[in-house]
């Protein structure tokens, strides 16, 4: 990919995850990443080509994250999955609870309005769930988790917990809904 | 209120709730509600404070909403708590699963750009939360929940799971989310 596709998207990323994407004007993308106008169109058919291919931004951020956190098998299963969300709450606190989740933000901003963005957050949906039910298999095996459990239930639950929890951070600008998920699903749920 | 502020309101409210507050504009809005152009600044001193008195609609909606089944003590705490989450399902349905909740739309969309936005809407959630705590406590109370819970605690992860849930029944378009939830509170948590 070419180095000014690259620097629209990356900036595009950042705005559009802050302001939303119907709220973000490509002029606006294009001024802070320096980039000559006209160069837009030369690299995406539309915005909403551009959006599609933002998504997969999100999504390629998502996966290296989950791989670098949730595929250590020198870690516990459910350990993983701790250390995963406390991984994003150290980055929501160092962006001062602004942000949330990418794919979380489209889903409710774009789900309604534009179909092809919903296939592809919904599918991002299942390949981060895919994640969480390897450490859900694992905490099992290892009789980390003895109370019986659907797997690939509790690994949806557990996300779409968690952007809801990240939601109510967005207006308490607070990290406590997402520890108070962390609390519920650890004590109550995963033992 | 005026007749023609209130069409504005209804109007805007579900163009709002379907499109996203920085998505609508407000000639739509006028056009939509059959209302002459420049009434909307009779009525309203910037887009901004409709946006807050639009919240306030939204905010008397769950209000009587929870009012109808949330304190109806002629049902036990937990079957009104389901009651209340089977009859949004009923509504979605009938909605094609668009929409969601307005006011998880909005703290979504709007939690990083406006704080006025913000407060009003995380006020509106602690009201959401204190109607599910009563029937927290009722169930408590009559021996139908007797696990040890929290149920500050356990009011807000409710509703902040329910929020995502419903976001996730967005770029699903199915109520499927939503069921999970009430699979995994009442089976799991609630007992």
């Amino acid at each position: 990919m070419s180095i000014t596709k690259q620097k629209i998207l990356n900036v595009g990323a950042g705005l559009v995850r802050r302001k939303g994407f119907n709220h973000t004007g490509i002029q606006e993308i294009l001024d802070e990443a320096k980039v000559p106008k006209g160069s837009f169109y030369f690299y995406f058919e539309s915005k909403e080509s551009f959006g599609l291919e933002l998504i997969e931004v999100y999504v390629d951020f998502f996966k290296s994250k989950m791989e670098e956190v949730l595929t250590d098998k020198n870690i516990s299963g459910l350990k993983r999955i701790r250390l995963f969300l406390n991984n994003f709450n150290e980055l929501f606190i160092s962006e001062n609870y602004t942000g949330g989740c990418p794919l979380g933000n489209l889903a409710q901003e774009m789900g309604d309005l534009n179909e092809r963005f919903s296939k592809k957050v919904s599918q991002a949906f299942v390949m981060m769930e895919s994640y969480i039910q390897n450490c859900l298999k694992d905490a099992i095996k290892s009789n980390e988790l003895t109370k019986k459990i659907n797997v690939a239930e509790m690994a949806q639950f557990i996300l779409n917990s968690w952007e809801g929890a990240v939601i109510r951070m967005k207006v308490e600008k607070s990290v406590e809904p997402i520890k108070l998920l962390e609390k519920i699903i650890f004590n109550n749920l995963l033992k």
